[in-house]
This record gives C-alpha cells, sequence and structure tokens, in this order.
C-alpha cells in the first residue's frame, strides 16, 4: 500500500457535524472534530424574522451544515496531523428524511432573499412532524386507487417524516415556494453536491424515504397524480431518476470545497448516506442475520437479508439500501432512551436525587444499581413501551405508553427496570416477526450512545431476546462508516477499498466482551413476554383502541380550549 | 332539659384513640383529646421478645386501649370544665375487624405470663392479612359444601380481615392458645365490657364482619363443622348468641372504670360500634339514598337501603348494621389517599419538591394546583385505581395497578390528576353498581381526612359521580357518632335521646358549602368512565388475568430466592 492513506467521514447529526479521520489500513480514528449547529433545530421563530412557526415544525438552515465542513475537518487534519495528499476519500452521512428546495444549481430557496422569509423554503428536518395531513392523505389515496402495493415495502403505512408528504406541503401550503423549487433534494445529497458540484441521488433515501425501488423505480406518475395533479410529473421535474449506489464515488472535491476543507481538489467523494444505515458495514456487518441496532433516544434496526421479503411492520426494505446488491431492511423503536429521560425527569423522586448526590453518581445510575439487585419478573410490572407511539411492527403514532402491575410497594427502580424490558419486549418483537417472516436473527450488535451508558440494559436485550449482544470498537460508527465509503469511492487502485465488505474486514472491529443470555431469566422472560404479546395486540391491533380514543378526547378537548 | 347535658365518645384508631366531650342539645364539640398507642401497630418482633412476626402480621395491645380511657376522658373533662355528673352517656368505636382472645372474665390471654410470648394470644389488628389461607379455604368450602348463600351478602367472598378467617388461623397455628381462650371477641366489644363489666356482642361487626344476621342469625354449626371440626361450636364456646342493637345500653360505667376515667359510676355505655358505620348518623345521614363515604387512605361507603338487596361486589349487607331497623350496606375502596401518598413519594420528582418549598406549599398542594389547571380528558390518561388491589365491586386483593396514555409530554400533575380521577371512577363503579341493584344513591356525604385537604379531589368526585356532595360540620366524625349513641344509650329520660335518628337531627349538621357537579365535565367524564368500565373488566373480571399471573410470577421468583 506504500505510504498510509486516510479517509475522513462526516457524520450530520440533529444538532451538530462530526467528522473524523481514519487510517485506511485498520480503521484507527486518528482525530475528531465537531461543530454545533449555529442555529440548531428551528422550532419557534424563523430565524430574523417574527413570523412564528406552527406546532410539529422543524427546520434547519442549510449554511449551517458547510459550515460543519469549514471547521470540522480542518481541525482534523490539523489534530492528526496528516498530510492532506494522504487523504483519498471522503463520506458523508446525514439525518433523513431532511430535505430542502434548491434552485437548479443547487442554491437554497432559502439563501435567496425573495425566499428567505418564508418557511418552507427552509430546510425539512426529519423531525418536522407538520406534514401529517398529507401522509395520511397519501396512505388513503394509494389503497383507494390501487397502489397499495408500493406501501407493502413500508409496512403498509408511508410517515409523515418522509419525502413526498414534505414534499406534498410545500405544494400545498406554498405553491409559490414548490414552483419556484427547480429541486427538491435530500440535505444528504445537497451536501456532496456542494463538496463535489455533481447532483446525485443515493439509494439509501431514495428506497427508505422516497418510495424508490431499485427494480420498479419511483412510483408511476399515475400515482402522484392521483395525490395531486400538479404533483404529477414531481419527479421528473423537481428530483432524479438515476439512484447512485452506495460507495460509489459522487464526484471529486471542486476547488471551492477543497478550500473550505484543506484538502486536495480531486478527492474522492462517496455518494451520501444515511447515519443509521452507514454504521451496519461499520458495525462489522455485512451479510444476513446481524442485526444491526443503533440504540440513542431512539431505536434503529437494521439487517440485510437474502431475500426481499415482506415483512410486515418494518419501516422499509430496499435493495442496496444498506449495503449494494442485497436488500436492507430498517425497523424502529421511537421512545428508548427519551422514555428514561423522561422517567428520570417526571417521575423519580428526590430522595433519589439526593442519594445519588451523596454517592457521587448520577440518577440513571442509581436507578440502575437498584434495578440491577433485582430478579426478572421481581418487581410484578409490566409496560407497553408507546410513550412516543410504535414505530416497529405495529407502525401507529397514536398508541399511547401503559404499565400494569403496580403496587403500593412498588419502587422508582422497579418502574425504570420495567421501562427498560418494555423497550426489549420491543425489539423481540420486532426480531420475531423479521423471523416469522423468513429474515433470521442470530446475533445483535448495539452500537450508539445507550450500550455504553447503561450495562444493565444490555443485559436484559441479550435475556428478552435469548441473543448474543456485540459492541463495536468505534464510538464514532456513523462517521467510521462514512469514512469507509470514501474509502470505498477512492477505490483499491486509490490506496482504498473496491467494496464496502473488504473496507468493513479491514476497519470495522466488535470489543472482545459481550453479552451472552442467561438461560434462566431468558426462561422467565419468556413467560413475561407471552404477556406483553397479548396486551401489545390486544390494545395495538384493535381488540381496545381505548389509547386512540383517549387522545380524540384529549384533542376535542385542547381545541375547544384554543377555541376560547 | 334544665341542666346542660354531655356525652363522650371515643374513637379507636388504628395509632391512636381519640375522646371528645359534646353537648347533647346540638352535638357541639367542647374538647377532644388524643392518646396514641404505645406500641402502635406491632409488625415486627412481639413486644418484649426476640419472637419475629411473619408477613402479614398486625397485632395491638390491649393495654393501650385501656390507655385510651385513663388518658383522653380525664383530658376532656379538664379541658372542657364540665361536671363528671353532667357526663350522661358514652359511646365507643373501633376499627374492625380487630379481635382477640380472652379468659372467660375478660382477661385478654396476652396480660397473662403463660401466653405473653405467645403472638396468637394478641389483638389482631384490622390490617392483620396472615388469615389470608384460612379465608380461601372458608370460600372454597363454603360453596362446595352447599352454603354460597351466606356468603351472597357479602358481595360472595369473606375477607381474611374478617372474624372467622381471624379465630380459624388461631386454631390453625396454635391450637392450643385457641382452647385456652374462653372468648374470642371483637375488640370494640371488649372495651365495652372493660367500662361496664358487661360482655356484648354489637350488631354491626357481628354482621358485617361475623357473617351474622338479624334473620339467620350465625351460621349453622354444620357450616363451622364442614370447615374443621374443632371449629363446630364456636359461636356456642367462644361468642354470644345475643346480639346488641346499635345505640343500645351495653350497661353501666363500673367504679373501677369510673375511676380510669373521671367519670360518674352508673353512667350509661352504649353498645360498640364501627368507626366508619358509627360516622354515617354523625354525617346527618337516617335514610336511604344518601351515601356516606368516609374518605381517607381508603373509602368507606356507607348506605342504608329500604329493603335487604343483594348487591354484588359489596363488603356486606347488615340489618341493623348502621341504623336500627334499616339494612346497611358497606362497599369499599382499598386504596385511595394511600395511593396519592404512594405517588408523592415515589414518582414526583425533586423539581416539584423545590418549587413546592419555594411557594411554601405542599407537594400534595402543588399537584392539585398544577393539575386543577386542566379540563377533564386533558392529560389523556385512564388508571385503574388498583394500587392495593379492589374491594368494590370486584373484591379482588390481587389486582393490580394500571396507567394507559401516557406520552413523553405527561407530567407529574397529569398522573397525580388521574389517579384522582380513577378512585373517582372506583366510586361511581360503586354507586353503579348499587343503583343496578335496587338500593338508589342520589346525594355523597363525605367526611374522612381527604375532602378539606384536597378541593380538587371533591370536584372530581362530584364531576365523575354526578352526585352533589356534602361534608358535615364536625371533623371528628367517629368520635361525635360514639357521642351520639352515648346519648341514645342514657335515653331521652336522662337528657339524652330515645334513638339516633332523634340524636342524629340534632346533634349532627352538614356545611352550607358543598359541591354540585359541572355538566359540561360530567358529560366528559362519561366518556372516560365508559373506557375505565371496559378496561375494569377486562382486566378485572377475567378476560386478561395478566395481573394475577405477574403477581404469581412475582411470588415464584421471590420464593426461590428467599430459597437460597
Amino acid at each position: 500500500m506504500g505510504n498510509l492513506k486516510y479517509a475522513i467521514g462526516v457524520d450530520f447529526g440533529t444538532l451538530s457535524g462530526r467528522a473524523v479521520i481514519v487510517d485506511i489500513a485498520d480503521g484507527k480514528e486518528l482525530a475528531t472534530a465537531v461543530h454545533e449547529y449555529s442555529k440548531g433545530v428551528i422550532d419557534d421563530y424563523l430565524p430574523g424574522t417574527e413570523i412564528r412557526l406552527e406546532p410539529d415544525w422543524a427546520l434547519q438552515d442549510p449554511y449551517d451544515y458547510l459550515e460543519v465542513f469549514k471547521h470540522t475537518i480542518p481541525a482534523t487534519l490539523e489534530q492528526s496531523g496528516v498530510d492532506p495528499e494522504d487523504v483519498i476519500g471522503i463520506g458523508i452521512d446525514f439525518t433523513a428524511c431532511t430535505m430542502l428546495p434548491t434552485k437548479v444549481d443547487g442554491t437554497p430557496l432559502c439563501f435567496l432573499p425573495d425566499w428567505r422569509d418564508h418557511p418552507h423554503s427552509w430546510v425539512k428536518l426529519w423531525k418536522h412532524h407538520a406534514a401529517q395531513p398529507e401522509a395520511n392523505k397519501l396512505n388513503r389515496i394509494a389503497y383507494e386507487k390501487g397502489f397499495g402495493e408500493i406501501l407493502d415495502r413500508y409496512g403498509g403505512k408511508i410517515s409523515s417524516e418522509w419525502f413526498f408528504p414534505k414534499a406534498w406541503q410545500i405544494l400545498d401550503e406554498a405553491p409559490d415556494v414548490y414552483a419556484a423549487a427547480d429541486r427538491l433534494i435530500e440535505a444528504a445529497d445537497w451536501v456532496v453536491w456542494q463538496l463535489t458540484g455533481v447532483e446525485t441521488r443515493n439509494s439509501c433515501t431514495a428506497g427508505y424515504k422516497a418510495m424508490w425501488s431499485k427494480t420498479e423505480g419511483f412510483p408511476p406518475n399515475e400515482f402522484f397524480k392521483a395525490l395531486d395533479p400538479s404533483l404529477e410529473n414531481i419527479v421528473d421535474e423537481k428530483m432524479m431518476r438515476e439512484i447512485s449506489p452506495l460507495g460509489a464515488r459522487a464526484g471529486e472535491l471542486t476547488a471551492e470545497a477543497a478550500e473550505w476543507t484543506g484538502l486536495t481538489p480531486g478527492t474522492a467523494v462517496a455518494v451520501a448516506n444515511v447515519d443509521a444505515h452507514v454504521s451496519v458495514p461499520a458495525a462489522t456487518v455485512t451479510e444476513h442475520s446481524r442485526m444491526v441496532m443503533i440504540m440513542g433516544t431512539s431505536i434503529c434496526h437494521m439487517v440485510v437479508g437474502e431475500k426481499e421479503e415482506i415483512v410486515p411492520g418494518m419501516c422499509g426494505v430496499v435493495r442496496d439500501g444498506i449495503l449494494p446488491g442485497l436488500p436492507g431492511f430498517e425497523a424502529g423503536q421511537s421512545c428508548v432512551g427519551d422514555h428514561f429521560q423522561w422517567f428520570v425527569e417526571n417521575a423519580v423522586p428526590a430522595s433519589y436525587e439526593k442519594e445519588a448526590n451523596e454517592s457521587g453518581i448520577s440518577i440513571y445510575e442509581l436507578l440502575e444499581e437498584k434495578a440491577g439487585l433485582q430478579k426478572p419478573g421481581e418487581h410484578g410490572l409490566l409496560a407497553l413501551d408507546w410513550w412516543n407511539g410504535n414505530r416497529s411492527v405495529l407502525v401507529d403514532v397514536d398508541l399511547t405508553g401503559m404499565l400494569i402491575g403496580a403496587t403500593l410497594l412498588t419502587r422508582a427502580e422497579d418502574i425504570y427496570r420495567a421501562l427498560i424490558e418494555a423497550t426489549a419486549f420491543g425489539t423481540r418483537m420486532i426480531v420475531e416477526t423479521f423471523e416469522a417472516n423468513g429474515v433470521p436473527i442470530k446475533e445483535l450488535i448495539a452500537t450508539g450512545g445507550l450500550p455504553d451508558r447503561n450495562r444493565l440494559l444490555m443485559r436484559i436485550y441479550s435475556d428478552v431476546t435469548g441473543l448474543p449482544i456485540y459492541i463495536p470498537e468505534a464510538t464514532q460508527i456513523g462517521a467510521l462508516g462514512s469514512a469507509m465509503h470514501g474509502a470505498v469511492a477512492a477505490g483499491a487502485v486509490a490506496g482504498g477499498y473496491d467494496d464496502i465488505v473488504e473496507a468493513s474486514v479491514n476497519m470495522a472491529r466488535l470489543r472482545r466482551d459481550h453479552y451472552e443470555p442467561n438461560k434462566e431469566n431468558k426462561a422467565i422472560y419468556d413467560r413475561i413476554f407471552a404477556e406483553y404479546k397479548l396486551l401489545h395486540d390486544y390494545f395495538g391491533r384493535g381488540d381496545n383502541d381505548v389509547m386512540k380514543r383517549l387522545k380524540t378526547l384529549k384533542a376535542d378537548i385542547l381545541n375547544v380550549e384554543e377555541g376560547r
């Protein structure tokens, strides 16, 4: 390989972007740098205006993304002392679907004075939830007009977070912005465009967020016409039909981008990727039967399969969506770390805070310590982990949380443990659904913020699922995955790799220690999981829609209040 | 009436006894005094020994009851300046079933050196729950052997708290104590015996706790024989068949008791009563259609009827049980004030404690303030109030608490309000069950500790039930009721009253202000109550016995742990 060669990965999160520079030979991280978005998540007023955003809106400023390149890449070069000439490739990953309208040259509409004061000209962040009416209309019309089969790949329902509901919301609420937008594009692809001057569309966001399939392409124009005649040609007018596989080279670094980053013009830039998906090869997974769980505020479950099975209640199955040539499955739980944070902030008594302070540990650690002394089943509680709806396998945002089994002796650590177990049961439900539909799962690979923060949680997940859990060595897994894609974009000829499997074998590693399920605990959890399933189906599959009725009632009450 | 005349009521609670002295003419309280039991509730070690009590045991020392007389009555006389000659009657009320074994002269076995070291010789407090195996056997055998009809008056099930399970436990576990006991008697009747030298048995505890009925008497000897041959003659050997109606004169104060109390020998002493039941006439209720709720850690619901209906799931119906000549119904909820205390101690975050401290109010007041700003239905939650099982109408201690509808936006005050509402739904379930079975309820009269401490709770109860709620003027309602019974024991001829209705008309009063249901809120609660009922029946009537299975699993786990 001669000289040592390096790749840079840039991971764009919800509040900041992070770059790492890694050694191509072994994936070793030499330096990392973070840049926080100056405007963060925009959800109250449009910047520089007094325009109040409606509830459920969440915007970002694309300027912040460019700043990430300008601050983090030079910093990693400086820290590591790597010669820019030896950096052979760059990859990026992004939250998705995070999308924006631009002019034909890629200029975001919100950079233009004419449009800057219009909320719909800004970036709609993944968690912009205001396109729910459009998502509802889309799902209804798809079934009414005979396009239901397209939705099968997505568990039967398109989320309001995805591309076409967001695009349609622009058309519905701001037809002038829609008309002025030459392009509608994922921020992931937009930043690659900024680096290379080339507009590409990656197969991951196209597949998981924009209803594209490798064999079928985008839905037919008649489908979009059925939604709204103005949408009929949205793909040809505002998007692209050519979709680039992951790991492909999107282009080379332009002179301008080289100046921003301190890198050499012509450096290979990989096609964009999504944070969760790019983590899969970085977590050593390039084959079927091994599920990657990105565990943070929520969990993303990623699996590659052998065949493109239809698995009910999944977020999506996309050929080439995670690894080239293989169908990639994505499932998810919308409330995991968020759940524990909610609990600690809202339901742990002052005495625990005092005890934690006295012991010099966090409340999480105190609860983990206390809950860790228990055997499965000892607290007598059972929860449904739907504090933020159910993403998989019920795909229903209107479900809510439930706790059963409380007595006057129930303590905070009991509830805490029950909530952890509930999320583990949610994962087991996903695993079993995959298995029942021809997608085997033999082990779990856990990454994200939670695995290192909560060992009890990992033990419980292993005992509940009966599966071993491995942890990748890399902590910046998304950025590493992006760097690996950068190395593939460069190719073996330049000192990189010819495919992501090769990159993964060389650059990704698991830790030695891992979690093995305890058989005795597993047997107890089998009994409790049977109860979970019973309640899951009772409340989740229409036997008793009390959760939805309470939500409707709540909305009615609040609407009447507003109206006063 | 000549001179002003007075009566004294003594109310024996779980931790202390309280005396009041009241004006016979208008019930006005002149003085009150409390004495805490030196040994309180004995639930760890038998006093003066290293004998460890088993779980679920709860004993008391009868010596503490005598101390109440010796301390409180002289104190009320001194404070009020009343001439003991003008005190014409005494009444007492007690927790029940609180029972003890004595010799034939009334000496408690636990006063005797031979028996003092034996736990079964002490007083078994109402909340001694260790006779559950005997209660289970009794209920099973009653149905198997054709005595099921007797249980109909008690909602189909005898509680482990009641007289015969407790007596049977003595026989089962300590046949020598059982043999040495000449009498088995309610503490209520025992203290009257100590005052008068006369053994009487009151119709209230006999009816509600010892399966006695005015028309049928005690269950037949064959029934007891079916339980255990040694129990065949328990009534004739250890009890009495003569049952005294409430308000009757049990006897007169002995010289010894006059010395303890500072009263005049020969003062009339009423037949004993139970705390909840004695409160009914003190709360102005002497007729049907008005339900008295004693609201504290739990709720006792007391109603007098016109006819002796069988109401499923009630704690009991007893003719003469509350008022002479009328059937008295008792129902209950086992977890009300206890529930809120559990919540505040276990599930309210530190920030609320801080806020309450800064505002100089209690956490309860802070939660009430925050929850009071909401409209019904606004929090989107629903709970089943079974943190301590369900007393009425399901009569099932193995049910547990449930909360549904939680989201990441759920706050402590939301849950607090939902728990209050859950207990109100529990009361509505009881009210509706009465009404559906021929016992109409047109208004509620609330007493006990809660009504003055939590106005939001009262508003919610009124809105949920759709009934007005009145509050008695007297705060020491049990002691007042006892004093009223003392006045009736004395009789009109001595300056008292000839019956409890007359005493109630003269001595009991309601406050002017009361709670009227808000129609709009009631309509919303009707919708939520329909959901409560659905879940109540689903989890409570056998559709899904998950609560019991989780409890069984928990017990299994803990047993295995113990065994290690």
